[in-house]
């Protein structure tokens, strides 16, 4: 059995947040390639190679510490959103660097530790992972630009000097992401293990319904083409036909709405709306699109209004692999017994990538309130570290 | 029995058209004070002195042919939308013209003529009028401003050349103004005449719900506090309780919507809405606000937000005289015999202000397809025929 050292992870975890540390509560400001991400990642450099893992930096800005041979690849990353909390991403990097330390102590498996770039997306989605799993290629990369003007091809070069080539996934046997939630089940549950046993795929599609702009004062309710009442209607609809399709886990959300003309004293004529669903089955996703497109397509002809959908963006789902989600789920029952649950991540993550490449599983640990991206986002110490200690046993048994 | 001449009517009406001619459709532009809202109204006053009535500007633009002695009121306005058309306003002014004219060649009732000053709101809301009327005063109105930065005080001093003193409303018996019915009503049912019972009255107030903004993904269904649901639960709630209590003419209006953060990936935090209704019956009127104020309190409290209302815009409906509308429906009778209905008027007019003074009554005639404000607008000539003759008979009957 792996003996892990909570006070040590803890204390490198709080080593962390203080580069970047953003002044209020426990929030950090690290976003990819800024002083403080550099920073950080260098220090993790040093931490890796303190512990008998080789540093090697990728062209991107990836962060791996390679244990010689085959091994199993753990972590996450340690670039924040521009006003984010100290635990998403750098939880999972600090578990994996302590388990890795661990193992090698106690004469376990091969541990190897990752913290991807970019992972919040300043210039992509899952940037640094992304590129390293084929999803991305590095020309359409280099071409993108954050808010600020920053190019990716610059920003990556601030880290040339370091830089080897691309690491080979071959060397690795899995990848294990440890992550806080970002919402609030197992925080509502009292629980303190999430196994995760999907990452949702998304669906998300704009909508134009279009009738008639009309004069709120002289068009009777009977003569009305009234885009808004076709967009209550078509909510409504849906919400009462999703009933008998989706579980718990499955979420859909009208975030965006823009009414034409959008005056009060104006019937409206136009709304575009956006259509978003995620789950973690594939053909759930598209009984619920079918549901969407029907519904919208009635809604529309029953009121005399015109349809159109925009393009669809799609990710499709992932499972994790069975193995190593029975060897976290064993690791929870042992640390957390009556406390942990399989639950389904319904927010995108490194591993969404890697499984491209190898198996891959994700544990999460509860979020207070469920906030994240946000200097307010926080966890237990306690669930912190029963988060280790569950690794340290599936690492164990997987051996 | 007055005898009108409905080609001179047509004739008039055309020529009125060709001062501001838009040069697409019959459609014009005349805004109060424009160059060709000035020289229509100088063509005007020429022929009301033409057929014998003495011409007289008050201080604010509004132009009357003034009959000697007690005399009935006509009119409406000459003022356009900035892309208007051609009928809405200069219809009742002309109609008023060829009646006064018909009705001195009869030796019938002394009519007077009126075309108001911005009806349609360049600077307040039916300017001229509300202040003719009291309902707004000359100090206020000097100090508003048009959209292009236009003082209404600089405005009305292009006109003081040949502006007299107010006009004393007690010389006039009652006002009645003809006017096309800017909805679909009248179009639909194939009538030629509408008697307008009661100008609608408004009520508008701005609702905020505010839930919780949270992550589209890992925020389940059964924990969300989505504002846009919650204004869709509203809007069918009302939809249906609005059931037994409403008529055929009354109508609302949710015209504009904004959500917080409106974003596809984020729940709704807030949304803000205008709910507008329009009734004839103060009385429905109030039962409809006590069930848009109970409904959105109720779903406030079930989904777990706050609920704030903004202030009410309050606009009291308005009666039309009975025994002037008596004198029209008798006149509908006759010339458009199955053709004619007595209906509400959804728009606000002049006569609304006018109402304030004296006994108010109004027709309209059809618009086609109900559209108004817009070049296009338009009407059957038989139809316009029809309401000047309409008119006729009830001034005679009136004598």
């Amino acid at each position: 059995m792996i003996s892990v050292n909570p006070d040590r992870f803890l204390s490198d975890l709080h080593h962390l947040r203080s580069i970047g540390a953003a002044g209020v509560g426990k929030g950090v400001v690290r976003p990819a390639f800024s002083a403080a991400d550099i920073q950080a990642r260098h220090w993790l450099a040093a931490q890796m190679a303190d512990c008998g893992l080789t540093p090697h930096f990728d062209p991107v800005g990836n962060l791996f510490g390679l244990a010689e041979g085959p091994s199993l690849l753990m972590g996450s990353h340690s670039d924040s959103q521009p006003e984010g909390g100290w635990l998403d991403g750098a939880l999972g990097v600090i578990a994996a660097l302590e388990i890795a330390r661990a193992s090698r102590e106690s004469g376990g498996p091969a541990i190897s530790v990752v913290s991807f770039q970019d992972e919040e997306g300043r210039f992509g989605v899952t940037t640094g992972s992304a590129i390293w799993s084929g999803n991305l290629t590095l020309e359409t990369a280099d071409t993108l630009t954050a808010h600020d003007g920053a190019r990716f091809a610059d920003e990556r070069a601030k880290l040339a000097d370091v830089a080897g080539e691309f690491v080979d996934p071959g060397r690795f046997t899995g990848f294990v992401e440890m992550h806080i939630e970002q919402g609030p089940t197992l925080d509502t549950s009292g629980e303190q293990i999430g196994v995760v046993t999907d990452i949702v795929g998304i669906r998300d599609m704009r909508i134009t319904l279009t009738g008639q702009q009309n004069h709120a004062g002289t068009t009777p309710m009977h003569l009305r083409r009234d885009a808004f009442q076709a967009l209550s209607a078509f909510n409504s609809a849906i919400n009462d036909r999703f009933r008998n399709v989706v579980t718990p886990s499955t979420v859909w959300t009208i975030g965006h709405v823009t009414l034409h003309p959008n005056a009060s004293s104006i019937v409206p004529g136009r709304a575009t709306f956006s259509m978003q669903w995620r789950d973690g089955d594939i053909s759930r996703l598209e009984r619920m699109e079918q549901i969407i497109r029907d519904t919208a397509a009635e809604i529309a002809n029953s009121s005399g209004m015109t349809l159109e959908f925009g393009p669809m963006l799609g990710l499709d789902p992932v499972a994790m692999d069975s193995a190593l989600q029975t060897a976290l789920a064993d690791g929870a029952k042992v640390v957390a017994p009556g406390k942990w649950r399989r639950l389904v991540s319904g927010a995108l993550h490194d591993a969404t990538n890697v499984s491209r490449l190898m198996p891959v599983a994700m544990l999460f640990v509860p979020s207070i309130n469920g906030i994240s991206h946000d200097f307010a986002e926080d966890t237990a110490e306690p669930d912190l570290v029963a988060g280790l200690q569950v690794l340290a046993h599936a690492v164990t048994a997987r051996g």
